[in-house]
């Protein structure tokens, strides 16, 4: 039958709606992971939050279209983060209401296929695994990918 | 003036254009990370290869248009990844040439702001800093947060 969702799950850092977004950053920087998933009221993953997707909420949009107009920028701030940050919520830093396809979210019981269809679907790094109508936990690629490749020598990668 | 480009980076693994993609999928489940850099013929950095691009490599376009499919096709086969992976390179499992303004890299003396612009440009949770004609490392987005942010009370985020 192969490995199912729920045995693949594994811990993975979680915020709630109302929570601070400035802790919601800290959180992401403690947990070395790309992104979040922020679960509704429900309990339930509403959205995954991308790091890069609170880069946006806090830079200024011409900062955005050119970079390198940054240098420009940071001469009056380093802390420009935490700034845009302060005082906001977890809420205000999405940018709508995701569509519920839009969710890379699985069942328990979902096969180690199904969520690769999913990631590579969504162009997601992170499925989240619900079960009993609560969150259970995530599968990020990289595991996926320990768990579904066939063994060979050990990875001979260069890391620089 | 604040953290620069080179300062901020760290080792992170890199795969060559001509090497096995099997193996590049390896590398990537061992660094544990949501993206490979590929370095061109050059030594400087060609794009960053998400794992779930090579999930959409390998997967048919049937079961990535509707997920719920791969419980037929998972019945034939868990190791998918593998067969399809098999014989190719990383350079085959790339969608096209990127075009260089969609390429998250810095030089070395970019300053944090300019790094944080260029993911949230590109929605990438990596950028990669180059100097002296080579590539250096990395910053990934939790990095940057964690060198940006103002120090606050450590994160009482849920771990689930």
């Amino acid at each position: 039958m192969g490995m199912r969702a729920g045995e693949l799950a594994m811990e993975f850092a979680t915020v709630g709606l109302d929570d601070d977004a400035l802790e919601a950053a800290r959180i992401l920087a403690a947990a070395g992971r790309p992104a979040l998933i922020v679960l509704g009221d429900d309990g339930l993953p509403y959205t995954v939050l991308p790091g890069s997707q609170v880069l946006r909420f806090v830079l200024p949009q011409y900062v955005q279209d050119d970079p390198r107009l940054a240098r420009v920028y940071d001469e009056q701030s380093a802390d420009a983060l935490g700034r845009g940050l302060s005082g906001r919520r977890v809420r205000d830093v999405l940018r709508e209401k995701p569509d519920v396809d839009d969710i890379p979210v699985v069942e328990a019981d979902a096969t180690a296929i199904e969520v690769a269809a999913v990631m590579a679907r969504m162009h997601s790094p992170i499925v989240a695994v619900v079960g009993d109508g609560r969150f259970l936990g995530a599968i990020t690629v990289s595991r996926l990918f320990g768990r579904l490749l066939p063994t060979g020598e050990a990875p001979q990668g260069s890391q620089k």
